[in-house]
Order: C-alpha cells, then structure tokens, then sequence
C-alpha cells in the first residue's frame, strides 16, 4: 500500500573523520524515500528552491517514488544544513542552517497523496505536521519523528501532533526532554501517555526499543564495522520500517518488530558511506541478504 | 501482591451427564479465589446470607485467602443458582436463580482491602463495579468479567466501567453481543475501543485469545479427556491469570500471557469435578505440572 512522507529535501555539508562533502542531496524525505521505496511505493511532499536543478531530482529514478509532490519554490533556495561528527559519531555538531523555502513551507498535498493509508511525518514543526494530518482523513496508521528543538520550542503544538498520531519515533535524547524521565522503559512508557501507541526510540549504535501497551521490545542495531557518515540514518530507519509495514498492509507488532529490522538494516546502509550514496547502491537483494544475517545474529 | 476480587458465593445446584449435585459452595469468588491463591494473596469480598454457616467457611482455610470482606447480611438467604449441562456442555442451561442477598448487594471493602494493587471485578451488575472501582484508589491493574444480562440490560453502565478498567475478560458469545461483530479479531479489536488495554476472549474449550493494541494471541485450552462439570471454568480461568499476574507484580503481555495458561490451567481442574473438588484439590505441584505439559503441548 502506498506510502506517504512529508519532510525535506536538502543540502548537506558534512565533514566526518572519514572526509567531507559539499551540498550532497539529503534531506529526512530523501533518506525515507530511498529506503521505504524498496517496500512500498512512496509519495514524496517537500520543498525546494530554484537552486535545485532537475538532474538532482534523478536520485528518484527508477524507483517507486512520486514525487508529484516536491514543490520548487519560485524564487526560493534550498533548505541547508552543514554538520560535523567526531569522536563517537553519534551525535552531529551543527555547524550551519539555512531554512530558506522551509521558513514559509506550508504542505499542500496533490489530490493523489490524500488517501495514502500509511503516513510519515518527517521532523518538522508540530504545525506543518498538523497541516498534514488534516490533509490525510483516509489514513490508517501514521507515524511521527521530531526533535529536540520542538520539544523545546514547540511544546504544546508537538503535544497536540501526539495526540493525533498511531506512533512515534524519537531518539533517546529526545524522549528523555519530552518525557523528563531518565530512565529508558519509563520515558517510552510515558510517550504512549501523550497518545501514540506505539513509540520506536532509536539508540544508534545501541539499537531501538519498540514500547506498546503493557510491552516493549528491545532491537540491537545491525553491526557496522566502520561507520564513514551518520547522517540520515534516523531517517532511513524510519523508511525501512514504515515501507515494510506498508508493504505488509497491516499493522501489528509483529510487522512492527520486522519492519524496525528493515530499518536498522537500512540504516546499516546509509551509515558507510557519505550521504545517500552507500544507501542508493543498496539493492532490494542487499536488503534481503543483512535482514536474515541480522535474524541469525539475534537468535 | 495482593489480589482483591469481588464477586460472589453461591449455593449451586448443578445437572451434568455425569450426575448431578445440590447446593454445592460456589459463586465466581470462591472459585475465583481458590485459583488464584496458589499464586498471590487474595482479598475476597462477597456477600452470604444467614443460611451460610461458619463450616462452609471451610473452603477458604489453609489459603493465601483473606474473608474479612466476606459479609454476611442480617436476615438474608444466600444466592443460589442451578443449571444443567446437555450435549456440548460448552452452555449451561440455567433452572433457576434466587438472587437473595445479591439484589442489595452493595460493596464496602474493608480498609485494608483498599489498597490492593490487582483487582478483579467478577460478573456482577455495572452499578457494584463502579462502587469497587470507586474504593480502590490506588489500584495499579484492574480486569472485569461481565455477562450478556448486563449487555443487554444496563450497556450504558457497562460501557462506564469498560471507560474505568485496565482489561477485561469475557466469553466469545459476550464478545460479540457487546460489540455487534461477529468476527473474532474485530470483536476483540472492539472492545479495545471501548476502552481496556487488554482483552481477553475465552472460547472454553477452543481457548482464548488476547488482544491489545497492535497484536493479538491465540492459546489453545488444555486439553481434559472427560468434562464432568464446566461451572466456575471461566471464574478459574480468571483466578489462575489474575493470580499469576498480581504474583509476577507487573503487568506485561508475557505475564499476562503466561497467567493465561495458568488460568488454562486452573480451569482444566475445575472441569474435571462437580462444583470446586477438583480445583479445590490441586496443589501447586500439579498446577506446575500441568503448566509445563501445556507448554510442550504448544510448542
């Protein structure tokens, strides 16, 4: 079933100890786009600038992906962001932003996109997530991703996005400040308080945690021997697991649970190489190959 | 923990095709408690009459069972019911019913009953389940029992304790009458709508499943060769679960899975004697004997 993902499309400058690169394609609807693709078709919405020529849109060629939905705003620029990852790679250092067309971006969905049974609301602020969850009635199962610079800002709003949404995925930092609880099996709990049912914390290196009802599942991370770039990792995790759980056409833990296996196999991916690049030289067989390896290895 | 239930104690006259027994102890707490208290201590609260003498107390001694909630009314007759099994002993035919000290039976838990951190709410009308509900405060996990009578009759104050409880147990016939589906999983799925976390369907002999947000489990019943009396199964069934969920003293889906078989368990005894000998005659042992039969059963 199709897949829907609000979010962006950007360029990334980043230095890691492996190297660096300039203005690179990136972007959380890119990253989703790319991993989920391989699952389910994807409709993508974000915003452009004019600064986006169309040889850069050819990273969705020859895959499911629509994008009827990235908008070039006349006039505009593309939404920038630069970053630096030492030590642990764990964390990015933000060295720069530059919001550009995301400053005044106001998601209008084409016609097509408004019956997608399964949504991804990409980070963004709480209103333009609420924008399309009011675009999106048909929907069966929607999931969320934030950060800690809504949760700061935006309380409020992001509360009311949390009450409206079947789950969430956060990292842990995030969900210990929305939660203000430290401890890990407490602050997933008192996610689902806030309204979603379900709630991924993503840990990394360290693997995620999958909270439900009076359950919650602990998931290591595919091991990757040598971490090049971590950008957009989040975001691939996320596609994985929300283009298997389209592709299944049902939602239950169990297709969660798999679904989060896509993920951080995906993620596997994006994490060796700068960018997309190692994530878009990932077949749908070089997915299917770390899925069974990473099943070996947890049993 | 301590485990609270409220329900009844009953005078059963019962007709099978293996015989037949008059006035017989029973009630859903007694059969409730008798499980339940291999696991935890419980907390009875029920109402007799006058008629109910000191020896028939009997059936409580020797057990983690606490009978100062087990009140005794001025002047009144204890509740006797009396059925008849035919065929598939799966429905009880009921004879006659004398409600006696239930038609004013009106909850006070003892104060030191109110503190207890599992309930059990037995079939019993809307009205007595809120006023439990309205004692225990402090409760951390409450489950409730229902029948089509109060389906039928009072579906309003029904759906207000359905508002208030943690889980609910019910047979499918029940299921499917409080929720208009007639389909399993969507019935299950209903009545999760309503309100519960958890719901537990029983099919007696089928089994049960569990329902809560995103997942579903099918248990099969233990299996018993020769059903002499089905009266109090279901009662058990909840005894054993609650039991085993108040003595691992947190809720999760694999506690409540496991207090399932337990409850599978307890209620395989019962069924295998007229009224509560053959529960009442079961040690611990042959609970775990049983347990683990089950679990190679399954396997």
């Amino acid at each position: 079933m199709s897949l829907l993902v609000v979010g962006t499309v950007a360029y990334d400058s980043i230095e890691t100890p492996s190297g660096q690169v300039t203005e690179e394609t990136g972007g959380t609807a890119t990253y989703f786009s790319l991993a989920a693709s391989h699952f389910s078709p994807v409709q993508l919405v974000a915003s452009v600038g004019e600064d986006f020529p169309v040889e850069r849109r050819r990273i969705f060629d020859g895959r499911s992906i629509d994008i009827e939905g990235l908008e070039t705003v006349a006039g505009g620029r593309t939404f920038r962001w630069s970053g630096r990852y030492e030590g642990d790679m764990n964390v990015a250092e933000t060295l720069d932003t530059q919001l550009n067309v995301l400053e005044t971006f106001s998601p209008k969905l084409p016609t097509g996109f408004r019956s997608a049974p399964f949504v991804f609301l990409a980070n963004a602020a709480p209103r333009v997530q609420m924008q399309v969850l009011d675009q999106t009635p048909g929907r069966k199962f929607v999931m969320a991703d934030t950060m800690n610079f809504w949760i700061d800002s935006e309380r409020d709003g992001l509360r009311e996005v949390l009450r409206h949404v079947d789950g969430v995925v956060m990292n842990y930092a995030e969900a210990r400040s929305l939660t203000g609880e430290t401890n890990l099996i407490r602050a997933g709990n008192a996610i689902l308080e806030l309204g979603p049912k379900v709630a991924v914390v993503k840990k990394g290196e360290h693997g995620a945690f999958l909270f439900s009802t009076y359950m919650f599942h602990a998931m290591p991370a595919y091991p990757v021997p040598e971490v090049v770039d971590p950008t957009g990792a989040g975001d691939s995790f996320a596609g994985g697991m929300m283009g298997y759980i389209a592709r299944a056409g049902s939602v239950s833990i169990g297709n969660i649970k798999r679904g989060m296996v896509y993920g951080t196999v995906a993620a596997s991916f994006t994490v060796e190489g700068f960018g997309t690049s190692a994530l878009a030289a990932a077949t749908r067989g070089d997915f299917e190959v770390r899925f069974h390896e990473f099943l070996n290895f947890v049993q």
